[in-house]
C-alpha cells in the first residue's frame, strides 16, 4: 500500500512556479484590469506571456471575462493563442470574432494549427472563411481538410524542408541559406529521389558536421518510417513513441512526400488520447471542464441513463429473493459488499486491460496467459476475503452458515471479476469498438447481477 | 451517445502493421526456432527489427521462453532493447546476465538510459556494476544517482553540444566538425556564457541558414527554459507540454548547464505519468501486466481490503435499517440503486477533476466556479432522475411513497456526488497528496454510506 501515500511534485513547486508563466496573483490582476477596463494595464500584463499561457489565463477566466479580455485586447490578441486553447473555450472566443479577424487569425497560424481550428467551424463558416485566405492556403486548408478526421493529413505540417538525392553538403547548405521557402527551423532534411519518394533524412547537426562535397546521400539515415497521409493519429502517436521519432515523412498514395510531423504535434495527439481512455473509462465523453453547463448535464445524463438501467437489472434480480431478505434481513445488509468488491476487483483488471490494449501490449500472442493469470489472482484474491469475509460475517451475525454463503459468494464473484475484466474489453476490442468505452458498464452489471444471484442463490438454497 | 459506438483506427490496422516491426507470425516464428534452438533462424528473425519491437517481442513470449530467448542471442542481444523493456520484464531479463555481461550492457547505452537501467538494480548490484564501467562514466552515472528519483537530474542526457556566446557561426561549425566530442545527433547548440549559464539556443538548421562570420549570440533564440536537475519529472513534461519544448538545458544549483532532456525522453514520462493516473483511479498500484502472479495478488489485494473496509462500513449504515427493511423488502430491492447512481454520476465528477488538477487546468482562480458548475450538473441529472426513478418504482411496487422516497433520495444523492467528486480530490490535492490514488475510494463510501442513509433514513420517517 506504499502507493497509496506518495506525494509528488510537492517540493518542487517553487522551480515550476518560477519557470510556468500563469501565476494566481496574475489572473488576479488580469481580472481588476479588465473590471477597469484598463487596456494599458492589460497589455503590460500580457505581454511577457507565452501563447499558451495567455490561452491558460483565458481558461482561468469565467466565459463572460474571457470575452470581455478578448474584446479589451483586440488586435494585440497573439493568434497563436488559438492554437493552444481548449476546444469549448476556443469556439467560444472564435464565435465572438467578426470574419475579417478570423481570417487574420487564420493568416497568422502555422498551416497544422490552421487546419485544426478551422476543422472545429461548422461548414458554412468554413465556407466563408476559405474565401477569406489567400488562394494558395485555401488549396492547402481544402487538401488537409479532405483527409479524414483525427488522420496523419490533418496533422501535418505542409512546411517541411527537402532536397534531391543527388546533391552534396555545398549544394544543400547554399540552398538553405538562399530560398526564401525553407522554413525557419527543423530538425531534419529530407533527401528526396526524383519522384519525391522520401529515400531517407539528414539530421542538421549531421550536414553541420560534413565537409561541402560530400553526397547527402552518403550521410543520410535511410532507415525513415513513411506515414501514410490516412493513417489515424493514434497509430501516428504509437510510432513516434515505438521508436522515438522526431520527424516524419507524409506521403500520399503514391508515396511522394506531402508534409511532416514533428514530435511536438504528436505529444498532444498522445495527450489527447489518453485523455479520452481516462475519461471514457470514467464515463465521461469529452473533458467537459470548460464545456457550458446544459452541455454537460446532457453529455453526462446519457452515460448515467445506461448505467440506471444495468442497476435496475441488478435489483430485478435482487427482487427474486424477496421472501428469502424478509426471513433473513442480514442478507441485505450484507450483499452489497459482494457486488462492490466484485465491482472493484473487476475494475483493477479492467484497467490493466484497457491500457495495455491502448498501447498495444496485449496481443493475440499473449491474450490466454494474461486471461490465465487473471483468473489465478482473482481465485487467489477470492480466498482470501472469502476468510476474512466469512469470520466477519459469522462474527456479526453469529450464523457459520451465513459467514459460509458469503465466502463462497466472494469466491465465486472475485473469480468472474477477474474473468470478465479481461474478456469484456478483448471482446469489444475484437468487435473493432473502443474497450475504453463499454467496458466498465458492461463489467459492472456483470458483477453486480452474478453477485447478487451467487450471494442471495446460495443463501436460498443453504439458509431456508 | 454518440461515443458509444466509436470504432477507431481500424481501417487503418494495414497501415500499421506494415510499419510496426513486430506481427503475431514473428511471435509465432520466433517460439518454433526457440523450441527447436535454432540460432541461426532467431538470428534472421529478429536481425531487422528495432530494439523497440525487439522487446515487445519478449513481451510478448512467457518469462520462461524469454530466458530462452536470450540465452539463444547471447552477446547478439541489442544493449538497447533493455532501454525499451517494461521493468518488470527488464529486471528478469537482467537477473539472468552475470555482471560482465550487464557492464558490456550498460557500456553500449546512453547515459539516460543506462541511468535508468542503474537506479533499479539493488543497492548492492549497484556497487558491483559501477565498479565494472570506466571510471569516468562512473562519476556520471553517480552524479545521476544523487539526484532524486524521477528528477530531470536522472532523465536527462548528459551528452550536450554548447559554445561560449563570443563564438561565431563559422568557429562554431569548425569546432563540431573536428571536434569527437561533440554528439552525433542534437537540434540545437546551447550558447553559454563564460560562467557556463545557458545564454540562449542556436538550432542547427538556423546554424546553416547563417554566413560564417555572424555571432551565434545574434541568431541565438534567448529565451530558453532551464529545467533545475531537482525539478520531478512530471513538471519537466508539463513545461515540455506547454511550451511545445524539443530540447532544454538542465542546470545545477547555479546556473551552470550539466545536461540537456530531449522531448523523447519526455515522451516515455508523459506516458508513464498517464499511466500512473488511469492505472490508480482503477485502483492499481503500478502496470502489472508483465509482474509475476504473486506479485499482482499482493498489489492488488491492499487496495480491495481498503474496500473492503468502506463496504463495510455502507453494511453497517443498512444494518441500522433492518427493521424497516424487513417490514418493506422493497427498500432491499430499490437501495443499490440510489448507491449506483451516487457512486457513478461522483465518478464522472471525479475523473474530469483528477485531470483537471494533473494537467494544471483546475486552480483557486477557477475552482469556485467548477464546484458551483458540478452542484448544478448534479442537481438538475438528480432531478431528471428523481423522476424517472420515482415514477419506475411507483408503477414497479404499486406505492406513491417509494417513489416519493427513492426520488429525494436520488436528489441528494446526486447532489452530493457532484460535490464530493470536485472537493475529494480538491482536499486531496491540497494536502499534497495524488488525487488519482485517495480519491476514488473515498468518493465511494461518501456516496455509498450517504446514499444508503438518505433513502433508508427517508424510509423509515416517510413509510413507517
Amino acid at each position: 500500500m506504499g502507493e497509496l501515500g506518495d506525494r509528488h511534485g510537492e517540493t518542487d513547486d517553487v522551480d515550476l512556479e518560477s519557470l510556468y508563466g500563469l501565476t494566481d496573483e496574475l489572473v488576479r490582476e488580469t481580472l481588476a484590469a479588465i473590471e477597469s477596463q484598463d487596456r494599458g494595464r492589460l497589455r503590460e500584463l500580457t505581454e511577457p506571456l507565452h501563447a499558451a499561457d495567455m490561452a491558460d489565463l483565458f481558461q482561468a477566466l469565467s466565459a463572460q471575462n474571457r470575452a470581455r479580455l478578448e474584446d479589451l485586447l483586440g488586435d494585440e490578441l497573439d493568434a497563436e493563442v488559438f492554437a493552444h486553447l481548449d476546444e469549448a473555450v476556443r469556439e467560444d472566443l472564435i464565435d465572438e470574432l467578426d470574419s475579417d479577424a478570423l481570417v487574420k487569425v487564420v493568416n497568422e497560424l502555422d498551416s497544422d494549427d490552421a487546419v485544426g481550428l478551422i476543422e472545429e467551424l461548422e461548414r458554412d463558416e468554413q465556407r466563408a472563411l476559405l474565401d477569406g485566405v489567400p488562394a494558395a492556403d485555401r488549396l492547402l486548408y481544402e487538401q488537409a481538410l479532405a483527409f479524414p478526421e483525427d488522420s496523419a493529413g490533418r496533422l501535418m505540417r505542409r512546411e517541411y524542408a527537402a532536397v534531391p538525392s543527388i546533391w552534396s553538403v555545398g549544394e544543400t547548405i547554399d540552398y538553405m541559406r538562399d530560398d526564401p521557402d525553407v522554413p525557419e527551423d527543423f530538425y531534419g532534411l529530407f533527401v528526396v529521389g526524383p519522384d519525391n519518394k522520401p529515400a531517407g533524412v539528414v539530421m542538421t547537426s549531421r550536414l553541420l558536421r560534413s565537409h561541402r562535397p560530400v553526397a547527402v546521400s552518403d550521410i543520410m539515415e535511410p532507415e525513415i518510417r513513411l506515414i501514410p497521409a490516412a493513417m489515424d493519429q493514434e497509430d501516428v502517436a504509437f510510432l513516434f513513441r515505438q521508436y522515438g521519432l522526431v520527424e516524419a515523412p507524409v506521403v500520399d498514395e503514391d508515396g511522394r512526400i506531402i508534409g511532416v510531423i514533428t514530435v511536438d504535434d504528436v505529444v498532444d495527439v498522445i495527450d489527447e488520447e489518453h485523455e479520452e481512455d481516462m475519461l471514457k473509462l470514467g464515463g465521461v465523453a469529452v473533458d467537459d471542464l470548460y464545456e457550458a453547463v446544459a452541455d454537460t448535464i446532457k453529455s453526462r445524463l446519457s452515460w448515467l441513463l445506461l448505467n440506471l438501467l444495468t442497476a435496475i437489472l441488478a435489483s430485478i434480480v435482487i427482487g427474486f429473493f424477496q421472501a428469502e431478505i424478509e426471513k433473513v434481513v442480514a442478507l441485505a445488509v450484507l450483499m452489497p459488499i459482494v457486488a462492490s468488491m466484485g465491482g472493484n476487483a473487476g475494475t483493477q483488471t479492467l484497467t490493466v486491460a484497457v491500457r495495455a490494449l491502448a498501447m498495444k501490449e496485449l496481443t493475440p500472442s499473449n491474450a490466454l496467459r494474461i486471461v490465465g493469470k487473471e483468473v489465478l489472482v482473482g481465485g487467489v484474491n477470492g480466498i482470501v476475503f472469502a476468510v476474512l469475509m466469512g469470520t466477519i460475517a459469522y462474527f456479526w451475525f453469529g450464523d457459520l452458515l451465513i459467514g459460509i454463503v458469503i465466502g463462497i459468494a466472494m469466491i465465486l464473484n472475485l473469480l468472474v471479476a477477474g474473468l470478465a475484466g479481461i474478456l469484456i474489453p478483448l471482446a469489444i476490442d475484437r468487435a473493432g469498438a473502443d474497450p475504453a468505452v463499454g467496458s466498465s458498464i458492461v463489467l459492472t452489471t456483470v458483477t453486480d447481477v452474478l453477485g447478487f444471484l451467487c450471494f442471495l442463490g446460495l443463501a436460498s438454497v443453504v439458509l431456508l
